[in-house]
């Protein structure tokens, strides 16, 4: 199946080496741009809600089944290559303008394509 | 970008209707069959343990942009009526066997395509 980015991040993570492993290991702050389709989407979020930010991992390795010497497949991991490397970074929203939306707890790397955003569920 | 599907999941719910609207709302068991490629890559897994499970709902209205008569954005809810179609559901593991893992916790349609499988992260 297709999927279409309906946004991007920017993050101050000029590579996918230099972000951190996990979000909640940071408070880096990114900025997500909707792209203009999709600002309506939006509507009904605000500042200090957490949402899941579901992003396409775009420099993955996607051959890739097993890591740590073949020793373990890549599902028993949350790596980033992976048949589908579709990632999902729990952030918390700090300002909301047009179509952009600063979040915290970023660890994507800059220009990353963001695929989905839905309201995290508590946990 | 395109996705392939690494599996899919058998469900006791013959539509997405009859589902519950979140996993953890349930203690219904399914059965995910992983295509032969990336039987390798859940190695590592077993009983007992939490997974992410990322699929796409193949259902789904993919032009919805607003719900609720028009009140609320898509991205401000879990519905899977949304641009990206993409749903996480965490599951625990009761049962593997060769390229069949049965899972607690299931809320998808019998059938949907398996997009990707993680360790859920503690929460």
């Amino acid at each position: 199946m297709e999927i279409d980015p309906v946004g991007r991040v920017h993050t101050p993570f000029e590579t996918p080496k230099a972000a951190p492993r996990q979000g909640y290991l940071t408070e880096a702050v990114g900025t997500i741009e909707l792209f203009s389709p999709y600002v309506t989407a939006f509507e009904g979020l605000d500042v200090g809600e957490d949402i899941d930010v579901i992003w396409y991992a775009d420099e993955a390795d996607r051959s890739t089944k097993r890591i740590k010497d073949g020793q373990k497949g890549v599902f028993a991991t949350r790596s980033q290559d992976r048949p589908n490397p579709i990632a999902i970074t729990q952030c918390t929203i700090t300002d909301v303008s047009e179509n952009r939306i600063t979040i915290e707890g970023v660890d994507m790397a800059d220009g990353t394509p963001v695929l989905d955003i839905k309201l995290s569920d508590d946990c």
